[in-house]
């Protein structure tokens, strides 16, 4: 089988948020799935000195209005949440957690964390509401509550933000397929039809 | 008649130059024209403080990539000139004097411009092959070199350029119709919605 997609994101991109409920489908009309790989934007800025572009004052002034253009594009239900940006932690230690239990569920509880903060304003930056999240999936309060005070899981999210800077990536959205990058969720189109065609 | 867009570019974009050959018509399908304004992207950094994104050593890996796929998918010619990129002060000089003289004599200068840059790699930072671009369609050699160097045509760059950041400008391309803003190419197909529904 052809290689995953290797789909970088932080919980707290917006236009990530418009990709999640699109981009294993799409994966999977081409025969493949889909790794999601959630990391903190904000520390890895700190290395590429590229800034979260949407926490640019006159960036975000347009992003204030584009989002919501594109989601109402995609048919996705989006409000501005408050706070915004989260520092999204908890929601990524979760997620690599979840993932080594059952990726499955990862993936639902990562949908889930989505739809929390962007449709319906919960702020998941509180480890409480991550955990809450995540037990309507099916997970355990108490087994949740402690994996994201757990030495390794910190350790593991700590060296998947560097990897992902250490690969290139810089933003959110953010794909890799065979060694292409694909940058926002305005490019999956393209990404759909590079895997038609086997790269072009 | 409804209001025009206001299409900001600068002439060293290669995103603005997938734009050059669509905009137009995309706007005259929905009854509207075209204003054509180029600015220095550069020049308007100092003020805003967001450096043209391509020039960011990691994003611009990236777009090495995705300008020469976007512009695949586009049917447009294209590749990277040397130098890159380049001051588009003579080649912006060169539009808005002709504006005032002949709209559309200027804006198929300014396609001739884009298309020797990113097609033909023809170096138009130099003002000579500005001149060349521009003689080729007809404008009198001697005038447009006197015109480069005049004070009136400095200043209304430096202008539109400070009007252009007045206006929330910071991209290229970057369009604003009826108060809205769009950024980038991969965001003429919203326009284009936005145009046919009267905004949504």
């Amino acid at each position: 089988m052809a290689d995953p997609i290797d789909f970088y994101f932080d919980f707290s991109s917006p236009y990530a948020y418009l990709t999640v409920f699109r981009v294993d489908a799409l994966a999977a009309r081409h025969g493949r799935s889909v790794n999601w790989r959630p990391y903190l934007l904000g520390i890895a800025a700190r290395t590429t000195g590229i800034p979260p572009l949407a926490e640019i004052p006159m960036i975000n002034d347009y992003t204030a209005r584009d989002v919501p253009r594109c989601a109402r594009a995609l048919n996705v239900p989006f409000a501005w949440p408050t706070p915004f940006p989260v520092a999204a932690v908890a929601a990524s230690r979760a997620y690599y957690w979840l993932h080594d239990r059952d990726p499955d569920q990862a993936k639902a509880v990562a949908v889930g964390l989505f739809s929390a903060y962007f449709a319906e304003g919960r702020d998941i930056g509180a480890p409480e509401v991550v955990v809450d999240v995540a037990a309507f999936a099916g997970v355990d309060r108490a087994s949740l509550t402690d994996a994201l005070a757990s030495a390794p899981v910190k350790e593991r999210l700590r060296r998947e933000t560097e990897q992902a800077v250490a690969r290139g990536v810089f933003g959110s959205p953010f794909f890799i397929v065979d060694g292409e990058s694909f940058w926002g969720s305005d490019r999956m189109e393209q990404m759909e039809r590079w895997l038609a065609s086997g790269g072009w």
